[in-house]
């Protein structure tokens, strides 16, 4: 990821919404698998540049979610992106740990549909009383 | 993808947010490129899982959106994922003309922060006047 100093200007350019959030995808940099969705705010994203790691907003929280804050899956990031209408973050990251999700899986996108409804399709790689403990 | 007739319960399985809406990434089954965010209801999920490509709601027009109807850049459902939280929605498509944004690029994710800024980066493979003509 180039080193760039966030300022007013890049982050004046993302179309945020009504409650000052856009959707932020992370994708695994190496493998381009999607991780998992999540939100951020103007301050999350700033943040994001500054430390080359994501922060999201947590809205269920209400405040800034480091990601891997508990579970040590930091997901660093290697390169940021914006769509064109400028309301939704693409975030290329190296996954620590290999494990974006909180059940344990490498990717929070672990159901898949199939005849009998959505269907679990990937291994949980650690148990999460273990990752929160 | 799977032929599973949509119904009652897997569309109520979705967590809807408050507008009946749900964020749906799609991602290109061959390449995994992100294409593009859009987002859900009830009614286009599950013309999505009937009609095997995907149809999204279009917040802006208030109405059904098939991704190709006016540029032929259909979506191929290869196949349909759901996140942990099941508040978001992943599918895997064959994107029909390799070009899923209006601007004319493979990617709507074609802007990448740099120095300087959000620098394009993707190629307009075709003229939005031609596509829309």
């Amino acid at each position: 990821m180039t080193q760039v100093s966030a300022n007013t200007d890049l982050i004046a350019q993302v179309s945020w919404d009504a409650d000052g959030l856009v959707p932020a995808i992370a994708q695994e940099f190496q493998s381009g698998r999607v991780l998992m969705m999540a939100w951020m705010n103007r301050e999350s994203l700033q943040l994001t540049i500054d430390e080359g790691q994501a922060v999201y907003w947590s809205r269920s929280r209400g405040k800034l979610w480091r990601k891997g804050e508990s579970s040590g899956h930091v997901q660093r990031l290697r390169e940021l992106r914006l769509d064109c209408d400028g309301d939704t973050l693409l975030l290329l990251v190296e996954q620590l740990g290999g494990i974006a999700c909180h059940t344990g899986r490498a990717s929070c996108f672990y159901r898949v549909l199939q005849d009998d409804g959505w269907q679990p399709v990937l291994p949980i790689i650690k148990d999460p009383e273990q990752i929160y403990e």
